[in-house]
């Protein structure tokens, strides 16, 4: 008989698997099936959940955790053993609470509810969604449900996605940032800055290539990754040799191009997690917001900064020479630059984006605690938009259908995004000074430094701690709004970009 | 608690959707994983199996069936619930002899030979592949040693693609076939046609565009498939409204399209099993042989046909100009029913294509029964090539190396091609005494008769019957090479094609 440890990780190893089909599953889903395969894949889906939850919640999990005090007292806290004992301790416990048809029935709902979100956004039609979205809020309900003595239900679900971080602590930061972007936003929302050159016609194949390039320069190991088109843009994969990158190819702009940049630094996570720890919980990613300070790291702090451009100007320019042959670097970077309030959170600049995120955090708590009911969401949307971007919404799928998240029941997520983008200032400021030509290497178009210190101090770590622990780890602190807030006055305040 | 029969099923879909998602997967893994994905991929596929075989072994599958005795004989034999009992029974005593890590072992042997095998094809290099397939071979007499009384070990191995079909009864099918095509290759080998405007320059894209245009034309319900380029052709899917078949784009031929309309053969039986019994055993494929029976059709009986191209043609002509526009439709039928014998079984001619098939049939069961060593199999094989077909093997990429079958681990499937073949023109008489006119539908480019009359009497019986049940209630009789025999001498017999 093997060993308690031996016989845990072999356990684990079966959840893991099931959670990395499911990953392939979902990317299929979004690119590759045909429309009328949804049906058998919420079902696929649903088993695949149902599997993996009875395969963690399984007794003889928390027997071997029983067994295994002792030995954990044992370790090194920091060591791989007994930080996955920890980690699996806490989600034993927490994934014990809930039923596993209640499991499979969140996912078989999400998976349909995604499916009626498609059309219902394609036809800018919210009551046509609604019931789905009602149904994925019950179940987040029962879920809540399953857990005692909880004073902030949405603390239930933001745990989910950004373990071990509570509503409050996320509140304090948001309302440290919320007047300082506000009072930003009003500076610089009036400022005439001529980005016309990036509307036109940005041909889809060269769009394609010119992602494609920049991916390669990034850098991924060989025959490890994947670009496809698909609606909404994601990032996933079945492990640190099965990378699958999306974006979205507007024939009218080139956004899909940062937002591969974006979807890089997603990527560029799963690649350099632990390989040794693949097959357990801790070789997974560590938070959500973590996973987002790698991603808004690649898309702006590299992706719209001048070194960046300095080495990769020429390409983009060979790539759409109608568009960019007679616009000079200082008018592009500018140009991508520009901060203008507008409907759609995933193609917002970096000053009014952390208002979207703000307006979508409050609106999930306030919809969870009961303040706000789903069939009101569309008024209510349209009204803090106008009160935190003074933008008027002309339709739903430009405003409260736009985003998946709550389709496809990540309810809990959206904060995630914020948080990740403060911490990728942070960690960034200390990359500069462990690596002080940092944006030499990048006018030079070399990207190892970067990839090497990113993989170093943060990817290797994987989820063995929180994400506050990993983040201190990193940078010597937790999280802190300052830096990101002084980044953006340094770069927007005087009213010239970069 | 539900009943032993609602409990059954419960369980059982289950198994249905392990098996489903895996097909995902293995179609995955064929057309758009990365490379260097194969080795999360093995193991992925291997917790799968291990999790579908628990499944399906668990004893309390064994407890309801005992209880579910008296229920089966109060049923209709032909009833939907009769007949899974009687299939799952079947099932479960067979797969309950074999320890679930030696399944979960095949499944990752297989992946991994796989990967090593398409390298190997590519360096035709057989030693590089030699010991991945002795694995292969190894495992599968660890298999066959799970069963006790075993005459014919290969019996073991058929059975599992074939079900309840004897290596006898192949072979005497087989021997009946065997000097009647030996004869007809010799009477025909010799003959002059000339097919030269079938090689030269078929550009990738038309070939695409063609193949699509005769899927669409055949008919699948809208949104429903997928068709991809793969190294290796084949149909999966994930469900009757998730169907994806694959073909290879030969820039010089346009073998692409004959790959296509096989395919299609194979994806319209999965399109219209029984919804009723999807997430069933029941509601899956009676047999590899039934299959091809389906695939061979299309491609031979509709797809070489002179209806078909009495329609079709002027399409072909426009899709290559340059190779057909000067060729006409007589000219083209003669060429592509013309009987050469050649290296490559799925590029073979209606007559020489048993040969491929017998020769396969003949070497498994040689090397499972010890009197041919894996590592003489170039040999072995090249020599029977000279010996059935007169042809000279140049190299092992266009001999031993030039199936997935055995990388895959399906060792034991190749016969079916055969039986397949044969049951497809007893079908094909059937249906023409059924549908009078039906050259006359396929002359108009209408396939909805054909399409309703295999639904109705093939597709929608699923897995309830065996195959030779399912082949007499559709023809009523049981395989007989004769009508095969006589459609080849009648087709080919004058030494002229159609």
């Amino acid at each position: 008989m093997a060993d308690a440890l031996t016989q845990l990780k072999e356990r684990l190893a079966t959840v893991t698997d099931l959670e990395r089909v499911s990953r392939v599953l979902n990317w299929d889903q979004q690119t590759m099936m045909p429309p009328a395969g949804w049906q058998h894949r919420g079902e696929h889906l649903a088993t695949l959940r149902r599997l993996s939850h009875e395969a963690l919640t399984d007794k003889e999990i928390g027997r071997l955790l029983d067994e295994l005090r002792s030995v954990e007292e044992s370790l090194d806290p920091d060591s791989d053993d007994a930080s996955l004992i920890r980690l699996t301790r806490r989600d034993y416990e927490k994934a014990s609470r809930v039923p596993t048809e209640l499991r499979a029935e969140m996912t078989r709902a999400a998976a349909e509810a995604r499916t009626i979100w498609v059309k219902a956004r394609a036809q800018s039609d919210f009551e046509s969604f609604r019931p789905a979205l009602e149904r994925n809020y019950e179940l987040r309900q029962r879920y809540v449900d399953c857990f005692d003595d909880v004073e902030e239900p949405y603390d239930i679900l933001l745990d989910d996605f950004e373990p071990a971080t509570t509503t409050a602590e996320v509140t304090e930061t948001f309302n440290e940032l919320k007047p300082e972007l506000l009072q930003l936003i009003s500076e610089l929302r009036d400022e005439e800055v001529d980005d016309s050159f990036l509307r036109g016609t940005f041909p889809p194949e060269a769009q394609e290539r010119l992602c494609k390039e920049v991916v390669t320069l990034f850098g991924f190991r060989p025959d490890t990754w994947r670009l496809d088109p698909t609606e909404h843009p994601f990032a996933s994969g079945a492990g640190v040799d099965d990378i699958r990158i999306t974006t979205h190819y507007d024939p009218e702009t080139m956004k899909s191009f940062f937002s591969t940049m974006h979807e890089y630094g997603h990527g560029l996570y799963s690649h350099q997690l632990p390989r040794h720890l693949e097959s357990l919980p801790t070789g997974g990613p560590c938070s959500l917001g973590i996973h987002e300070s790698q991603s808004r790291m690649w898309e702006n702090l590299v992706g719209r900064s001048r070194p960046f451009w300095n080495f990769f100007y020429p390409r983009a320019q060979a790539a759409f020479p109608e568009r960019l042959g007679s616009v000079d670097l200082d008018a592009f970077i500018t140009g991508i630059n520009r901060v203008k309030p507008s409907l759609i959170r995933i193609k917002a600049d970096e000053v009014t984006y952390g208002m979207h995120v703000i307006l979508r955090f409050e609106l999930e708590q306030d919809i969870v605690n009961g303040r706000v009911a789903v069939r009101d969401l569309p008024t209510v949307w349209n009204e803090r938009m106008q009160e935190y971007l003074g933008v008027e919404v002309p339709n739903d799928a430009q405003g409260v259908l736009q985003d998946t998240h709550w389709a496809s029941g990540h309810i809990g997520y959206f904060s995630t995004y914020l948080l990740g983008t403060v911490m990728s200032v942070q960690i960034w400021e200390k990359i500069l000074e462990d690596v002080p030509d940092l944006e030499e290497q990048i006018e030079r178009g070399e990207f190892g430094g970067l990839r090497d210190w990113l993989g170093e101090h943060i990817h290797s770590l994987g989820r063995k701690f929180t994400p506050q622990e990993t983040l201190q780890r990193a940078t010597g602190s937790t999280i802190d709004p300052k830096p990101y807030l002084a980044y953006l006055r340094t770069k927007y305040g005087a009213g010239v970009a970069a």
